[in-house]
């Protein structure tokens, strides 16, 4: 593996909200999804969606294009990280310029005029299937279906007119398709939040970013972790996130990515991740943007 | 969440290999799994194996009886942790009694007398149809297809003497149901390994365990986690593994779980272990064990 910042205050161009450019934002699954709701959250409505099945053709595309943004999550406040889209961020060489925190309501989303009676099968993404667990221990009777989508379901059950079947979806995807919504906040926990990330293919650092990712190896010595963590300790920085992920062919060693509080332009961040450097045989920022506090507890 | 651990050097009964008893070993998956390889080498043939679908039933099953263990994957060197395991460890409150990394050899494995260009589908787990994408590569015409094991897609490949599929799998899998390999080490990547733990209802600690596995979470403030790794750092204790996982209804909070090499009967391990009492809300031993160091780096 090879990488290490540059002189990153230099490289600082804004580029994400330039007034009056369209926007193109590439995000995985069918229109009407949290993935749009975030980026509608975050960009407003004069954007151009781009929707993928998969999320490597998310970040392929994405990376082709110098014009384009994808817009993915990274993180579900009780599903844990998404480490796919950790690996393909490296992979793809893209850079985190903006966050946001939505909050997930999950909705039992019918074709128009079917009653919750009539159906027995209910279609949705995994995670959303698995965070409704309690809803499918009261109606036992009900089918979970594996879909790539919450709103591709929604998608499919209307389209198609089912008259037995359900879907599991936001209700922007009841609205974009016509569905009827027959029963809402139907997820065990309210505490449900996905972190979304907007991903370019250059770093954008504006002057009132207070957060940065990075992401970093180093070889196996004792001690050494708790090396890498004192550069961002002995200056009071707060760490709000790390993560470890395996290193392909070196079995048992670890890549780490690791978000903290602070601007790359600041000196102690410029220090700390000078000192990093030292520390480690792989360095690399993945972005500085700023922060969604919404939702957020600080320090680690 | 409560826990503390107790004065673990005096709960040190040892059953997993006391001699002549029958050891009744729950897997997920069919007969012929790497889970099944990995017992019998953990343990030789005189175990009963009970094989489950589903890892909450094996959890739950081990956690209701008494003379009962799980073999359960923990992580693999590509894909990384496998975190659903990692929750129900905790919520189980099983320990791990016993470790063992195994390397994975998939192979392609069709019912007799298929010769390869018969097959246009190919059934696996998930993992292992990622874990050989290469081989998908060079024949695009292989159709792929997800199923819950990689010995159950051979099962049911030679017992429904499917003539148009094949099966990703180890070859104990083609011996255990009369399979032919037809092609063998198909994966992308030679250095992937599982390491799988024996689970049990209690800790069960040896003279001879020099590995030691710990969850533990703590308030937000800056500098915690770094605070938490210096009881290991300024005992020269080596870590070997850190993960975090969102802790549910508390956003962005996480709990972390650490492998580090120790014996509990150790005074600097007790030591650490009281140390990281006073700076966390909660911490729990999970395990201490013999290291399986093949194929393993140590110090983090």
């Amino acid at each position: 593996m090879e990488g290490r910042q540059g002189n990153l205050s230099t490289d600082s161009r804004i580029k994400v909200d330039s007034i009056g450019k369209e926007i193109i934002v590439v995000i995985q699954g069918e229109r009407g999804s949290y993935s749009e709701v975030a980026a509608t959250r975050l960009l407003g409505n004069k954007i151009t969606l781009v929707c993928c099945e998969r999320f490597e053709e998310v970040f392929k595309l994405t990376a082709k294009n110098d014009n384009h943004y994808c817009l993915i999550p990274l993180e579900n406040s009780l599903s844990g990280s998404i480490h796919k889209n950790y690996d393909l961020l490296l992979r793809h060489k893209l850079k985190i310029t903006r966050e946001i925190n939505l909050q997930i309501k999950h909705n039992l989303i019918t074709a128009p005029g079917v009653s919750f009676k009539e159906i027995d099968t209910v279609f949705s993404h995994p995670i959303a299937l698995d965070q409704c667990n309690r809803f499918f221990e009261k109606f036992p009777c009900l089918v979970k279906r594996s879909a790539y989508d919450t709103s591709g379901s929604v998608k499919r059950i209307v389209e198609g007119n089912l008259r037995d079947s359900a879907a599991i979806a936001g209700k922007q995807a009841a609205e974009y398709y016509g569905g009827d919504i027959v029963m809402t906040g139907i997820q065990d926990n309210r505490e449900n939040f996905t972190r979304f990330v907007l991903l370019g293919r250059e770093l954008e650092i504006r002057k009132k970013a207070d957060k940065t990712s990075i992401a970093f190896s180093f070889g196996n010595t004792a001690g050494a972790l708790f090396k890498c963590l004192s550069v961002f300790a002995l200056r009071d920085i707060d760490l709000t996130k790390i993560e470890s992920r395996p290193i392909h062919g070196r079995p048992w060693e670890y890549l780490f990515y690791l978000d903290f509080l602070g601007n790359t332009s600041e000196e102690s961040t410029l220090k700390a991740l000078d000192h990093l450097g030292e520390l480690t045989d792989f360095l690399e920022v993945l972005g500085c943007y700023p922060r969604d506090a919404s939702h957020e507890k600080k320090g680690m």
